[in-house]
């Protein structure tokens, strides 16, 4: 059994919880928050976070489910000196520094903390070098939906007039359409996603003033064409309130004479954080099998061979998944 | 650099030697036949495989491009006691038996031996075994093609009055976007894929006979829907000489309370022979960093970080690909 906490309980902890009652060689010990433990339930018994200590050696991977932007840098190298770690730390720019300080905290006190898993960074990322790995001469792209982005659901929210508000990205399929059939392409931001909009409206507040406002917002929407839909706070509620997303990562290279060889990998997805929690667990039983084996420091999946993610058995894999 | 070997030089050496050209950091020393080397062209020294035990010491890694059927089993062992070896064995069923076998030679001889590789087993295996352990609760869907079978070719040309013959294997478009919706189905060997014959009639044949021959062959023709149309000499060398294939490994799985969540991969392949040898090459450059490291023994795709397929160091892969 490998013995699993997990820090932080929002969207992504309880996809955790959920994920490790389909993985039997995995048993949740308990949940950590930063808010009144009395205050939460869980599948598992709850814990602050100042209680975190207590669980050294008691626990064989911690999941870290918080934030990139403020939760990971600060807890990823703390828990990597108290236990091994997984996380799904996704600010791209910040993973070189990141990695740094995470393998520092890992190396020096023995454990093994997996980064930046989850499916962008993650599957995706897995994909783009093995694609190139392979197909050296090419061109690679990745389309993201359709599928609610945080980041851009949250610059909507904050304009003037907006009760409620989701965004979804969506990708281009005649751009889509084109790299499958081997053109290679060059697209531009415009070319490549649509952003679509759906907003509840403030009472009073002015509807062509909010969908310019929105439409014309630099680095979120000005370079997409964007459309702005205005409905009402039931339809919200019943329609818009999942999390649904998914893309592709797609190359398209040369090999030979004149051969084109097409690379697709491609997620569809119900539920984001559930799907990225799925993830962090499988990475979660590499970390205890790497670590049992004396393996330490920070690591990425690139790190990290698919047979280590499996409960099966490598002469399993080799008979029945090969 | 990566002193590379290659054994054989049907369709597959040729594009391992192909490939190479596009990898700086590998130089081809030596390719190996059972012909006259003298008869045999190639871009670089051509030897007799009686000469192999002369190299021992002077190459990196031997790509073994034989076949699986009676090559393979017969040089995989043999050439994992002098030379770090990768190849492309593909009969599913003996693959425990091949792996012990060449496991036996590698690990006696201190040298590293990637067996079956390629695409499947490859590349698709690799997407089995990470959607499986990602989605434990959920089916797994393998469709091939639209792509030349060449067991299936092999067994029309074996039919009485067939000159020349080519058989692709499609997958049912139904069957697959059932998938993609998420319906879970249960598809009959039938239901999965549609195979389609072109052949060309020695002068005098029965058309009729041939075409009732082939659809009634036990194992190859008689489980699918199977179409044979007859074509001139003529057609058949200008259209159906080259070696197309592809297909995709599909996992819908559940998670949470009822989320559907899809993953994907799919290849679309001008050239299967040239992907392969792809495939092999990068490989093949894992295999060579992995002696280097002192690991030894047979191995598998999943026993291989992805890390080592790119000639690209650690922290350019987590700065740019990540």
């Amino acid at each position: 059994m490998i013995r699993v906490g997990i820090v932080g309980l929002g969207n992504l902890g309880k996809g955790v919880e959920m994920s490790l009652k389909q993985n039997p060689d995995m048993e949740l010990v308990g949940v950590f928050t930063r808010r009144d433990p009395a205050g939460v339930t869980a599948g598992a018994p709850v814990y602050s976070i100042s209680q975190l200590n207590d669980f050294a050696g008691k626990i064989d991977v911690m999941i870290l489910c918080g934030g990139s932007a403020t939760d990971l840098p600060e807890q990823g190298p703390v828990l990597a000196k108290l236990f091994n770690t997984v996380d799904s730390f996704d600010t791209h720019a910040k993973i070189p520094e990141y990695y740094a300080a995470v393998d520092a905290a890992a190396a020096q006190s023995n454990h093994v903390s997996i980064i930046s898993t989850g499916w962008d960074p993650g599957l995706f990322s897995l994909n783009r070098l093995l694609a190139e790995a392979v197909l050296p001469e090419g061109n690679e792209y990745t389309f993201w939906g359709r599928g609610v982005s945080q980041g851009h659901s949250d610059a909507i929210r904050r304009v003037a007039g907006v009760k409620r508000g989701v965004q979804y990205t969506i990708p281009v399929e005649e751009a889509v359409n084109r790299v499958r059939g081997g053109e290679n392409p060059e697209l531009t931001t415009r070319q490549k996603h649509l952003r679509e909009c759906f907003v509840v409206l403030e009472d009073g507040a002015d509807a062509e003033l909010v969908a310019q406002t929105i439409q014309n917002m630099p680095n979120y929407f000005s370079d997409y064409d964007t459309t702005v839909n205005f409905i009402s706070e039931e339809e919200f509620t019943s329609t818009h309130t999942t999390m649904p997303h998914g893309g592709m990562v797609l190359r398209s290279g040369r090999t030979g004479e004149s051969s084109t060889q097409i690379i697709e990998f491609g997620l569809k997805l119900d539920s984001n954080p559930e799907f990225t929690a799925s993830v962090l667990v499988a990475y979660a039983r590499a970390a205890a099998r790497l670590a049992a084996k004396g393996d330490f420091g920070a690591k990425t999946v690139f790190d990290i061979p698919f047979g280590l993610l499996s409960p099966k058995a490598p002469d399993e894999l080799r008979k029945n998944l090969l």
